[in-house]
């Protein structure tokens, strides 16, 4: 939220934007977000895409000049609650080095794929293309723990462990960064994860006519030249109907064949559930749907800088600790 | 050569087999390869897609009751030389053991991905979601070399740095198998590739009607009761026109820019080059086309063993030990 909050002080997200979408193509959609939410952007987006996957089909729609879009299985999520099939990417700021390099070109630019599913809830996958988030370092860091070699680089494009090292050469932009799936080099395929990151700067950047590799979401860097410039965030969906391909019905059953046959099948000696994606997630909403949202007093207190910040007041069953209507209290916090 | 040979003599490739394509909305194709080669039935689709792509800017279709169709990426280089945009994806025979799992639930599941761009080569990029294919394992069985962990399990879905065991065991179907990208269980993300190899059987396998986790492409296993079962591979694919989203040159600039920023970007102090997916292998591809493919005596052995046992004559410039119709010799072999 903080970051949605300093976005439109600064001037970089522009609520109420009038953004504009045009259609070169039946099944094609171009999004013009002109600076504004990168939610109202997405929300817009793929919107559109379900009701055009409804009538034809298949849609594909990018959006350009947006911001950061929030959670990217948000969005394939609602194609889902209308039993479609979805692909949902963004591209972000540069975090991540690609193989072999030094400096950070390239977002964690995840990839959200959701399908319906019947008596099992939906295959909802939501990934960053790096080995690991941003937010894992910083645990790291606040626990001055050693990383495991593998997931970031320093300045000299070399095995970092110290994340306290690599995240304040993220700040000062001195080089390194997080590495991309599979690692540094060759090894562990890192050139894999370094691929699926620019497919998704391709689809989402390029693509779209929104910025690329390094210059997306990065206002300080692309104004240095004193120029004012916009993050200029790009996103893509894609939604597909199943219906067209075969009864919804046999689709559902055949996506529960499959997860079935994943959650039964032989589990590692030293493990006890085989986890379908999606499923973890979907088993803590209904938790959280049912007692509520634990808050812990650092959430709280940040929402509470926030809200006086904009002199909003604060709804009394947020500023509680938990976030439920009734205030309920309940024990566990994560 | 000879999977699809054996396949063939075995009845479980038909060659000459009756495709039949069905249109269910105009921008999908749904095809039936009624059991016929895996590469006619990708040609026949990609080409129905790069059609219907010029003319609608979009099309998706999938690919049923197929076979092993070769290689993921040559289909999205077929729409790359016309400047499309293309995704290529295919599931296949079950190598690779979910996270926390101790069988294989899922082939090696590969993603392509390809779009033009305009000075420099296209961007291909062709992974298996798998954290190394089988023959890495292969390599390192026949040179008596410890693999590092993070690559394959044991039968219990432990850690396992014995190749031979790990192919020993994925023949006997004893249990165990290669791990998805990312490796075992948390740490580098490895229900990342696990979710990637889930998406493409999703699209590839439930979507098109085929079939999907551990039943794709395993004759032997499927027809343990008796019945007759063919491979029954799924195919993906996906094909957009980028003129429809921005002028096609501009598109093309906007790839070149993209890729040059890679390529000049700073190297890690131990690394010359930073690559770029379809570089190494468009730039292989020139040489071979200008000096010849080099043929191993292994592989020229096993050509003309091939060629011996369905009585076809094997040309001149195979038998030579280097591809190339006038013959010459060249001295590097790959």
């Amino acid at each position: 939220l903080g970051r949605y909050v300093s976005g439109i002080k600064e001037g970089h997200i522009i609520p109420g934007a009038k953004m504009r979408l045009l259609t070169p193509a039946t099944t094609i959609g171009v999004l013009d977000a002109a600076n504004g939410l990168g939610q109202v952007a997405g929300d817009m987006a793929i919107h559109w895409a379900i009701q055009t996957a409804k009538q034809h089909g298949l849609a594909v729609v990018t959006v350009k000049n947006s911001n950061h879009y929030g959670i990217a299985g948000y969005y394939a999520e609602q194609a889902v609650a209308q039993n479609l099939v979805a692909i949902s990417l963004t591209n972000s700021a540069p975090l991540v080095v690609p193989t072999n390099g030094a400096d950070v070109l390239l977002g964690t630019n995840p990839i959200a794929f959701a399908a319906p599913a019947g008596k099992h809830p939906a295959f909802l996958l939501d990934m960053a293309t790096s080995v690991v988030p941003r937010g894992k370092l910083e645990v790291y860091d606040r626990n001055r723990r050693e990383m495991p070699g593998g997931w970031a680089v320093d300045e000299h494009g070399y095995d970092c462990k110290n994340a306290g090292q690599v995240l304040k050469n993220l700040i000062e932009r001195t080089g390194g960064g997080i590495l991309p799936l599979g690692g540094r080099g060759e090894l562990f395929s890192g050139y894999k994860g370094y691929g699926l990151a620019l497919m998704v700067d391709i689809l989402c950047g390029v693509l779209s006519g929104s910025a690329y590799g390094a210059d997306v979401d990065d206002v300080h860097r692309a104004s240095e030249g004193g120029e004012k410039r916009f993050p200029n965030v790009g996103h893509f969906f894609l939604v597909m109907d199943p219906s067209r391909f075969m009864p919804l019905e046999e689709f559902k059953d055949r996506m529960d064949d499959l997860i079935a046959s994943l959650k039964n099948s032989r589990k590692a000696l030293d493990q006890h559930t085989i986890f379908v994606h999606g499923e973890k997630e979907f088993a803590k909403a209904a938790v959280h749907r049912e007692v509520g949202v634990p808050l812990s007093e650092v959430v709280t207190a940040a929402l509470r800088k926030l809200a006086q910040g904009v002199s909003v007041e604060m709804p009394p069953f947020v500023a509680s600790g938990v976030c439920r209507r009734d205030n309920a209290k309940i024990a566990s916090e994560d």
